[in-house]
């Protein structure tokens, strides 16, 4: 697939993913919204399957391969939930998933991968490592390279995700999506102009990791150098497809503090009772800290993720 | 009310606090189905209001009260979740509520009460020292006692949870709630009784504060003397109400170890993304230490509360 996915193409790819996702539940929190003084619908990809929204386009990029293309199994470089969901993915239709993970990557989203049958080669947390490590792999295995998000089957894929939130809430003023390599905001970006071009459209970064929202003010992809933050989910760099479409549609990159993020997440545990992982918690930073925006607004909050092993500090 | 609650009651108490709660959702986890070869349904009380099934009774005791009973506010004794739900019932129909809590109660919940508008009495963590400072609030403000649990008001409260899951699944083999003081069990065994008589209701109790085992076990109440568990909620001993409810219709009361609670507690948080407390475990460390009962058996498991504060430890 080499143009913008239009349209029919979410439809069919919702359409094809169905029984490999969960439709995710879209939750409320009276005591979130009387915080921050806004309507907040809180879309749970931490509840979909393999932990994050990432499924989605794991499962729209593996059921799109031909039976040759699949025979030598796919691979990716990933640091953990595009990881996990491609060797789930790959798992259900019974093929091989070969993954170049940095060696900083979180052990539960690991775990995770080696546990869905997963072939996990370590590499250094850099995207020349990455891409080197992935690229041997390649050579020695013959296997399909899908990459995390500079795919427009991948992009399709996420794009699903914003489609069910325009399914279930009329009038949306904001969807906002964290952006790491672009992937989630460039589908939740192309769903919003075909299912709800009313609703602008906000990317949510770490202050530390704020390559994106300098690549688009300067108007040129800025590679991310030596990010610093809690969000492991989001430290990659835009692709020149996520780029694109991002620069295109995105209203604007709202980039929030380290401490904004952890204290969102705790906000997140302590009164919705979920699980989400601190890249899924820089949406609701972004409300924190820019209340004149989002008040008395209907805002759609992507919770990305939810894989994070808390701890149980007995009192 | 001073008799045994009979099915009518049941139902007449879930109509008077329908608004007052949430219709918490059933969820089922594929992988730890797997892990434990049963099929488990989780009755969600962690995402109950004020986040654990005890809103149920306090609810149905306050909507009983007559305006002169609720003119002086009410008042209880409680180490966390049954003070959380009176003091928001109370707020919800604009009374006060007085809380004696030991001064060992986890902060979030302390916190909780506070939030809801409660006004708390430190107490030490003894029964003796919690009706002491409580008489003392009941001297001085005239408000009303509402027991934790030994109350047909409460009990009836608490049944509403297990008449909601067998509204939504049939043929459940077993049902396991958590016994602290007993309530929730007693309500879950009368819901039982009436609504799915085919089912067997099983207490889970942690094996460092077994008085309700070794109650039901030599047919007489033993105090809760100095109990040993990170189940904060379970630390009370059976009332005469519950204890002859529980005797006449508990399948069997199993006690279950602190380290399979904590694994259970995070298995929960790990596969399913939600935040239980460590009481709501219990249940499923039940399971997890008696496979052989449980094997391809329909199990309906109540998670009790979600009141726990987790912490994030960045890698």
């Amino acid at each position: 697939m080499d143009r913008l996915p239009n349209i029919d193409d979410i439809k069919i790819a919702h359409n094809k993913i169905k029984s490999n996702i969960h439709k995710t539940p879209v939750l409320t929190s009276k005591s979130i919204n009387i915080i921050t003084q806004s309507n907040l619908f809180f879309k749970c990809e931490n509840f979909q399957r393999a932990g994050a929204f990432k499924m989605r386009g794991a499962s729209n990029a593996i059921l799109s391969l031909k039976g040759e293309e699949l025979k030598n199994g796919v691979a990716t470089h990933s640091s953990g939930n595009h990881a996990g969901a491609l060797a789930l993915a790959a798992k259900t239709i019974g093929t091989k998933a070969y993954i170049a993970m940095p060696e900083n990557a979180p052990e539960v989203k690991i775990l995770a991968v080696k546990g869905y049958g997963g072939n996990v080669t370590f590499c250094k947390p850099t995207l020349e490592d990455r891409e080197a490590t992935l690229k041997k792999i390649v050579d020695r295995t013959n296997a399909t390279f899908i990459h995390p998000y500079d795919d427009y089957r991948i992009i399709t894929g996420q794009a699903t995700c914003a489609k069910e939130i325009y399914e279930g809430i009329d009038n949306v003023d904001y969807l906002i999506a964290p952006v790491g390599g672009g992937g989630l905001l460039s589908g939740s970006i192309l769903s919003s102009k075909y299912f709800s071009p009313y609703t602008k459209v906000i990317g949510a970064e770490p202050i530390g990791a704020d390559d994106a929202f300098r690549s688009i003010r300067d108007n040129k992809i800025y590679p991310s150098v030596n990010p610093q933050t809690i969000a492991d989910g989001l430290l990659t760099s835009l692709s020149s497809k996520t780029f694109n479409i991002i620069k295109d549609g995105v209203d604007r990159i709202i980039t929030v503090k380290e401490e904004t993020i952890k204290s969102a997440m705790y906000l997140i545990w302590e009164r919705m009772k979920i699980i989400v992982e601190p890249s899924s918690a820089t949406v609701l930073a972004v409300v924190i800290e820019n209340p004149e925006l989002f008040i008395n607004k209907k805002v759609a909050l992507i919770l990305s993720g939810g894989n994070i092993s808390p701890l149980f500090k007995g009192k």
